[in-house]
């Protein structure tokens, strides 16, 4: 969204953060713009003029905003994934971020789902998203075999796409159990996997 | 589903696998009855005689069926997932049930993942197959342990949820990206992490 005043895309990130919290809180069982309009006391106009794609962009930017909260929660060692030590500060920021949050994670990614399939610019949002997390766990690996951290037969952007899949799934299990031993299972197991393969 | 006659469950089992193909073909987005009912052949009075419950009930049973033919694809390995031997036979056997199902399997997950949130008792059941599954990898690194093909300090129920993760996970990355190979790395991941707790 462009051509908005500072005023203006303070007005729509407080929408958005809004919006946001009504599903995390009430999840996405229907979730018509008339009630996020209610949830976020903000008039007819007033959505249309800071969405005039409707509930389609209004996702979107849901979904730009858990991104972020998720990448943020990374920090600082997504951006520097290249020691043990790293790893090891990520896999913790990660269990800390979805401990408790367990359960409201499923409401966003529910109503991103449900969307998604018919809406191919939204697709395609999502699936940059995750490139670029994926991408960020590769340069890691591909620093620390370069810097001997790992053995020259490894293979970074494979072992990047096995940890992201663990990732995945442990999301995916910790959703379907309400629980986040399968989140901690599934990146202690990638994390063995990762250190067999030092020198 | 109790009380049909041989040669009704035969027919129920019929209506079962075609409607299953035809989500396979179209995908579910607008799939109606009366669309599963042209595409089956199958009359209006016929379809409510085997699915009382409706689409619901058709979920569940086409739900029922695509599990089955993913448990067959893994035998005789997830019997027996109690040697090196069995875990890479395993991985194989995966992999090559969903090579070049990749795009088609997206199609029935999402219709469960469409339904299951409104729908307790699919729910369950998915959850069931899910739990079923996972209990079946943690049976074999039991015995592993036992045998002394892992070490006394593995914990066969942690590492079977890891290997489940990263299973699920590879699944769905597989799906977005359309490619057999992100649930390779998964598994491949997966056998390296388990292997490292060899003696």
């Amino acid at each position: 969204m462009t051509g908005l005043t500072a005023k203006g895309a303070a007005t729509r990130d407080r929408i958005v953060r809004a919006a946001t919290e009504l599903i995390l809180e009430r999840g996405v069982a229907g979730m018509t713009l008339d009630e996020i309009r209610d949830g976020t006391k903000t008039s007819k106009s007033q959505l249309f003029h800071y969405f005039p794609g409707g509930k389609s962009e209004l996702v979107a930017a849901i979904a730009g905003y858990q991104n972020s909260q998720v990448m943020a929660a990374q920090e600082p060692w997504i951006d520097r994934l290249d020691s043990w030590r790293a790893w090891q500060g990520w896999r913790d920021a990660v269990i800390t971020h979805y401990t408790g949050l367990t359960h409201k994670y499923c409401s966003v990614s529910a109503l991103v789902n449900e969307v998604a399939p018919t809406d191919p610019e939204l697709a395609t949002q999502v699936i940059a998203y995750a490139d670029r997390w994926l991408a960020q766990l590769a340069t890691g690996l591909h620093r620390m075999r370069d810097t001997k951290l790992l053995r020259p037969e490894a293979d970074p952007d494979r072992l990047a796409l096995a940890v992201f899949a663990s990732l995945q799934g442990g999301l995916l299990v910790m959703q379907s159990k309400n629980d986040i031993e399968p989140l901690a299972a599934a990146l202690d197991g990638s994390l063995t996997m990762l250190r067999s393969y030092a020198p």
